[in-house]
């Protein structure tokens, strides 16, 4: 009898600790915005993202290799930083062979706690790589977690409907005995023929929209392969995974 | 401007930290079985229920007061009771008139963390006491957190389906800015008209009915109304709330 791999949904970083890492490949999902601004600089020629928790960590790391420091906290660029937080920001002409150091308020804090509990492989996922992410899972055929960064620990529907379509592509591959992932899948399908409609119901779609005007990263985020590498981390940095030929 | 009260949902015991209870009323949500099973003994007039979190501690208590010491450890009668966690064992002929004192492995556990954050108001909702609820919560005006009890931290849909039954009922008397209730309300009204055909879906539901064979505890626990009375818990009980005439 052939037994197929497990998925599960964490549906917040502060339940992360319910799930056994060590086995598996974890997916850090922060759909507004690290992981979507991950995978635009990765396919428009970054050499590499390092994430860091401290804007000060971002500025000395930067500095020493002539990276560009970037990242935001409460949805806006961080003080002290030139850069955020937007995907639009890292286009092909500014980010191309350059190293990109971004401190962010949710998803670079879950990939640490994910390395804290010693996860065997952690890659990144948003809409702009979601058929990059589906690839390498079933290929890998390993256990997997996908890894909602949320809001400050809060449960968020943009993160959700994002492991809801991972799962949606590729659930014949896993054993999937989940709650958190049969609702995420759910909400998913429901929502999946216009995510730009749905956007204005999340809270998170007022905090970047109403207060700083961001409509255009909203629908950048909930594009589909509009950015479609693979970022895996290794060695203090994630880059994009060259498939073995 | 009249401002509504807020109504937040808590979708695990790990995230209960993330919401204020000190001016709320929470409703403790353990749909299988702990809130479905309180409704029952009391609907069939037991004077109260006294939660407890350890079996030692609900077989010393029901001595001293000759009541009777119930609960259940992973979903089957805790060792060393007699009586479980079914709310078909709490017939009238059975529980009138008498304290039940109740130990169980997710919902008296909610319970003990929302008293150690000092909340408000504690109340004890399922389906089977859905309206009386709402009624409640409608009349007293007061913000509101609905707490699901999940299985050991790990989010479970029956709790949130609950706390989405709730929502259809109320939402138009609260301000709801929260993730959370607007899944759990899009996951209940898609599955409300046929509850007991989404149940083998859930994890708990395999738990319970597969390990178990309990099936007519689970349809009992997705029935609205069958048991509508009023829980609210005072001086380390819960009794039956008399509405002001």
């Amino acid at each position: 009898m052939s037994q197929k791999p497990s998925l599960h949904t964490s549906l917040s970083p502060a339940l992360l600790h319910l799930y056994d890492l060590s086995n598996s490949t974890i997916v850090i999902i922060d759909v507004f915005r690290a992981t979507s601004t991950i995978a635009a600089a990765l396919y428009n020629g970054a050499k590499c993202v390092i994430p860091v928790d401290s804007v000060p960590k971002a500025l000395e790391i930067s500095r020493n290799i002539g990276g560009i420091a970037a990242g935001e906290r409460d949805g806006r660029i961080a003080e002290g930083l030139e850069h955020g937080n937007s995907p639009l920001e890292y286009s092909r002409d500014f980010i191309e062979n350059q190293t990109l150091v971004l401190t962010t308020t949710n998803g670079t804090r879950l990939l640490q706690m994910a390395l804290d509990r010693n996860a065997s492989t952690i890659i990144s996922g948003s809409f702009p790589n979601l058929s990059a992410v589906c690839d390498y899972l079933i290929s890998e055929k390993r256990n997997v977690v996908l890894g909602c960064a949320g809001w400050k620990d809060r449960f968020n529907l943009e993160d959700t409907l994002f492991a809801g379509a991972v799962i949606n592509q590729v659930k014949k591959y896993f054993d999937i005995y989940c709650d958190s992932s049969l609702m995420a899948e759910t909400m998913y399908v429901k929502n999946k023929s216009n995510l730009a409609a749905f956007a204005p119901k999340l809270t998170h779609y007022h905090r970047l929209v109403e207060r700083f005007g961001l409509i255009e990263d909203i629908n950048y985020c909930l594009t589909a392969d509009v950015a479609n590498v693979l970022p895996i981390f290794a060695e203090g940095r994630l880059a994009t995974h060259q498939k073995n030929l």
